[in-house]
């Protein structure tokens, strides 16, 4: 099974989504980010979907639980580099991300998760 | 064809390897490189391979290139996660990376690559 690199830029965990997601390895993801968030102490996570072609329901879910998780550990989650059509489709289907913040891109994201702490 | 998502942190783009790098998918990588460091004026290039199982001649030659084809633009590369295997493997095999520039990760990669530019 393919395991989706974490990587951190300061206090910011980024995770580049690049692999078609199944359910092994959403659940992998999630328990190596929870592990990550712990051990790091990081305060924020950066979700980049710039390589996925489809968002549906189950992607859907899957930002909605690692922003949960993410706030156990006091840390914010932003999805960032959704692509135009990626877009069109979840408004057209009326798919929402779990209320999960977006971005434009991974620097507007860092951006609002500063803001975020900054205000908290 | 898949292609590699290039993400821009500050002056720096990063490029998160998950994908088995095929031929084309290189070829697509090298020119969308060199595309986005124009349009950014970006500084300095990292390459993340914490993902990446297998790394032979071919994947050490593209990192050359991409490394020759940063040069041209005045940008610096870094390549950053290699596994501990990856590494034993390299060092067995008698392969290098055509001289690329390695770091333990992406943070340390990002310090080198603001220490080139301020010795520069």
């Amino acid at each position: 099974m393919e395991r989706v690199p974490i990587l951190k830029i300061g206090g910011v965990l980024l995770v580049s989504i690049q692999i078609d997601l199944q359910d092994q390895s959403v659940l992998a993801l999630q328990e190596d980010l929870a592990e990550k968030i712990s051990t790091t102490g990081a305060h924020g996570v950066v979700i980049d979907i710039s390589a996925v072609e489809i968002v549906d329901s189950f992607i859907g879910r899957m930002f909605a639980t690692i922003a949960s998780i993410s706030r156990l550990f006091d840390a914010d989650t932003v999805v960032v580099g959704m692509r135009p059509a990626v877009a069109i489709t979840l408004v057209e289907l009326g798919l929402t991300l779990g209320g999960v913040r977006t971005a434009l891109n991974l620097e507007r994201g860092m951006k609002i998760l500063e803001q975020v702490r900054r205000d908290a």
